[in-house]
């Protein structure tokens, strides 16, 4: 099998590193991989914040309640980023409005994720270790505060990237049978019956943040995840409004 | 350096394929790749359709508005998914209306968004050429008809994949002194000045889809692309709603 495919097939969330920091290089390749990612209609509306300062790192992870954030030697927050263009736009003398449009958000949105992705790959490549960062979403205004984010742009995603100082079991996966379909989407009549080998397999992985006890199995994460609701989370898109983003819905009149 | 590094830093979008496909092996690889790719809160809210009759890629590529879609020999739509785990939790009996929320709309887009680029990447280490579609956003109610996605689904990107049958030029992309910035975000007192040495590169690039003419410079396209509206585009967040997300902008009361 292809070394590099072997690689993502083992791929883990890494959240414990080393205290020694990647050479500049390293880093410095990483970036570069990020410049050559796709880019919907090369528009390149994405960008990243490199965050250094201790004291900002402690904020971050204030916001994402996950005290290593602050602990991660390399913490990069991906963003979409259309203020840029925004201004490349107006010193043309192009003030159209569109720019504040939520399909280029969504496409811009997608080129941040691809642009993170392509970044985790090559730091795995490189034996570096990450932890993707969902949980900036528990608050963006803060992170747009802390980051001092303009107008038309937004924060995604984060990643903490370093050489890895643990070795975390594989997490369990439910198999691609339930996550590939041909042609059409098809669902179960029973997905309980279904994922009852996935919900028992996933009793016996043991997570690393919480060693102490098992985790639940899939079905009833599912459940908790639910009922368990973050208010500041579900104004998602009050945020992204707040950020100059037009939130009306069209309708098509053709 | 690094060869994983080195094949990431020659990405170029494929978009005309050999005949041969594939062998089964590798499909299956590209989706184990999928499988194991970083999952938010490990929800594994995305799906992939893989569309295999002509009539369907044909369908697809009217969307896009690109004839080589039809084409493409392997040609997978990235989605996003809460309806598995929206049935998972009503076996249950958990009815919570949080499975509509934006905020696991999001988490759930960019888990799909990553797992595309995660294939991606295992596709060019094993010599295959990729195409990413984000032209299904054109319309995504369309694309929802002809795959037949459940409420709660999404279609996010498509790829087309296959070993290439052309070597396009690697296309010029803007330094990223212009989109990493250090701790907070930085604008620039004057874009198109700094953009002078882009833009020049830009013009001297060809652009395989229309090789009699050479492409705008990178500010012109950043113009063309906000006049060039296309209406059902605008639509997404209604497109969205119509999928069973619940729009509505909740504020924080405490």
């Amino acid at each position: 099998m292809n070394e590099m495919v072997k690689r993502q097939l083992e791929h883990r969330t890494i959240r414990e590193f080393k205290n020694e920091s990647m050479p500049t290089e390293i880093l410095e390749q990483l970036l570069e991989v990020a410049r050559r990612t796709a880019s919907s209609t090369g528009m390149q509306a994405s960008s990243i914040i490199r965050v250094r300062k201790p004291e900002i790192k402690k904020k971050i992870s204030k916001v994402c309640k996950q005290e290593y954030v602050a602990r991660a030697p390399e913490l990069l927050i991906f963003i979409v980023d259309l203020y840029r263009n925004y201004r490349i736009a107006q010193e043309k003398n192009c003030f159209e409005e569109s720019i504040r449009d939520m399909d280029r958000f969504f496409s811009a949105f997608t080129d941040a994720c691809i642009t993170a992705q392509n970044v985790v790959n090559a730091a795995e490549a490189m034996d570096l270790g990450v932890v993707y960062l969902g949980s900036i979403q528990n608050d963006p205004l803060e992170i747009c505060n802390i980051l001092k984010l303009p107008k038309l742009t937004f924060p995604v995603v984060g990643l903490g990237i370093n050489y890895p100082n643990q070795n975390p079991q594989l997490k369990p996966r439910m198999s691609m049978e339930f996550r590939v379909f041909e042609d059409e989407y098809t669902s179960l009549d029973n997905y309980l019956e279904n994922f009852k080998d996935y919900d028992q397999e996933m009793r016996t992985y043991y997570d690393l943040r919480d060693a102490n006890r098992r985790v639940d199995c899939f079905s009833d994460q599912v459940v908790t995840g639910l009922v368990n609701i973050k208010p500041k989370r579900q104004e998602i898109l009050n945020f992204i409004w707040k950020q100059g983003f037009d939130l009306n819905i069209r309708e098509d009149k053709e």
